[in-house]
């Protein structure tokens, strides 16, 4: 089967938002050819002009997520290294850490290979734990050496916001510092780490903040001390044998890839203006999705009644989702099947053997787009 | 004082090439507009296509270096990182390397933060060791314990070259495997690691390969098998809980920095294409600056005798490296003074208290330029 004449329809917006605003290309370019030096790096003015435009950079990332001093903003290349600097700095044998059953392996993997080579024990928070009213039912996963409960801000999967602040807050009470990974929802303006009793939070640029890959890092509200996930040229104390204790610089050795931090700074602006209408396009748009994926007789859709951002989570009754996926793409649908990076929300959902088919959304997607969709999946038989 | 009526003047292309070629920029804001999804995330077309440019990037990058696998060059963001993941991986408790008096923090932090958290230890070579014909002065580092001799191809500080093949065949007879730092020179086409005895190699995009920030890697004569520094999503085997022990992948988890991967592609393909264009003007550019700088009676040029990369190393009798970048920078000449992250070599130099002033250009520079250098330098009192 093949609907034709469509072009092409990008729903894989969990994956990276593969449209940026033009003010992301533009930041992107101006660096580049106007700046081209690393902050840091030299006390010529060109370089000097480059530690403000990165001192600038912190600050909108600090305002965003509501932390008070933008020097607790540390950059990296990507959410999944900031994870990896986090839990590997952090923790030790002995440790304990709560997670939840809809982590990503970027936070997984990590605390998984603590447990297997440093002595770090963790337990595993189950759907019913995290949106329980009766937060009661969270006492049995904490021992006293319990040091961080690690919670994604939405699934990856399947959509749904993960994270609470009653849940942060019922943590933190209890002396258990709260981390949020933000790589999914991260831009959609739904945290504030001071208000939502966040401690520590991994972002990433390319996705739903809308810079282009390269960018990521972790916001805390107040100085971390850890030792460094990579050590090297800091470019301050560079007498020293290994990286200073000084932060952010410790966490940043090697050349920071500024270009694509810069393009992150326009594309949280842009978020911020233009928050409203993103918003209510893509809750318009997911509404949209929803109602027509339920409304088919061959779909099974996942956890489509609570919160979420615009990525849903389905299969069709009878195939495996790459089978489904395969057929989208030849009608120029790009979605992704199989299991996303993410056994724990598969072993949740029942979902291993035949993993499930994603459709994320952002505001660039349209209703003739998912009217599309519908009727392609309506289709397959 | 001030030379008047001078446009910018950027000699400090060993911290970044600031000026990348036209097909650099375009390839970046290519693969941004027209591909704009990951590798290895999907199934569809565009993501296939992603997967294609990915190996593609491999292939360039290896035949450059002169391996003959393509799979076994690991993109990183940095040779920063890449080489924390290649020493972090490779060296444990007991072990022994040997490095230069010319590494880079890069290199000596890594490895100094080894010593004194995972009782590895290392030694480090001279000059005269370096570059002595007798080789056997080389004999009394070597313990049975000693695993890799990790050597920089280029000197950041005095832009040298450090790395020679008969060093590397000495060692790699003695069972010792051959590390090379290829930051510096990496891309003047100085090496071929199957003839020139180097088993790995880190290198960096946004130098002398110029491409953009935020790409770099990791090469292999033969396929690599250490603990990856980063754990996390790795699109494929996402049911397991640790990263798959599949390369590359096993060593790129979380979302590639594929836009300016692609662009180091180009980077690659301009610096081959123009290689004798570049190499030309560049040795002709460094001869006029050595002898410029030796005729002056206020100058220090240190190694200036060495065959090396178009970097120099000098300070103005009776002034701190900082104050002459200061009044370089009025003149609006970019230049770094102080350590350079390069703490060894300054104690190699004797130059700790002073700090040294590097001038580092490359093929965009101009004879007008290195005048106008010399005149100003030559008025500094």
């Amino acid at each position: 089967m093949r609907c034709e004449g469509m072009p092409l329809i990008y729903f894989d917006n969990a994956a990276t938002s593969r449209i940026k605003p033009e003010p992301v290309y533009a930041a992107l370019n101006y660096y580049l050819r106007e700046i081209g030096t690393s902050p840091g790096r030299g006390s010529y003015k060109l370089s000097v002009q480059a530690s403000r435009m990165l001192y600038q950079s912190r600050k909108t990332v600090a305002d965003f997520f509501g932390i008070p001093d933008s020097s607790c903003v540390y950059f990296s290349k990507s959410s999944t290294e900031s994870i990896n600097l986090f839990f590997n700095g952090l923790l030790s044998e002995g440790d304990h850490v709560i997670i939840s059953c809809y982590e990503h392996n970027a936070v997984l993997r990590p605390i998984h290979s603590l447990s297997e080579n440093s002595g770090v024990t963790y337990s595993v928070l189950t759907d019913d734990d995290l949106y329980s009213q009766d937060l009661s039912k969270l006492e049995k996963y904490i021992s006293p050496h319990t040091k961080v409960v690690a919670l994604t801000l939405a699934s990856n999967l399947t959509g749904q916001l993960v994270y609470r602040r009653e849940i942060g807050e019922f943590f933190k009470n209890k002396g258990i510092s709260v981390f949020v990974d933000a790589s999914q929802g991260g831009g959609k303006h739904l945290i504030n780490m001071s208000k939502d009793s966040v401690d520590y939070l991994a972002f990433t640029s390319h996705k739903d903040l809308l810079g282009v890959p390269g960018s990521g890092g972790l916001c805390c509200l107040a100085e971390l001390k850890i030792p460094p996930l990579i050590q090297g040229g800091t470019g301050l104390f560079g007498d020293l044998y290994m990286n200073p204790e000084v932060y952010p610089e410790a966490y940043e050795a090697g050349t920071l890839n500024m270009p694509a931090i810069w393009s992150l700074k326009a594309g949280i602006d842009y978020v911020q203006e233009n928050e409203e209408k993103i918003n209510s396009k893509e809750k318009q748009l997911t509404e949209l999705l929803v109602e027509g994926l339920k409304s088919l007789p061959n779909t099974i859709v996942y956890n489509a009644d609570k919160p979420r951002v615009p990525t849903i989570c389905f299969n069709v009754r009878g195939k495996k989702s790459n089978e489904v996926v395969h057929i989208l793409d030849q009608n120029d649908i790009c979605v992704r099947g199989g299991i996303h990076c993410t056994i724990l929300a598969h072993k949740t959902l029942g979902t291993v053997q035949t993993g499930t088919i994603r459709a994320s959304l952002n505001y660039n997607n349209t209703s003739e787009e998912i009217e599309k969709f519908i009727t392609c999946i309506n289709e397959i038989r």
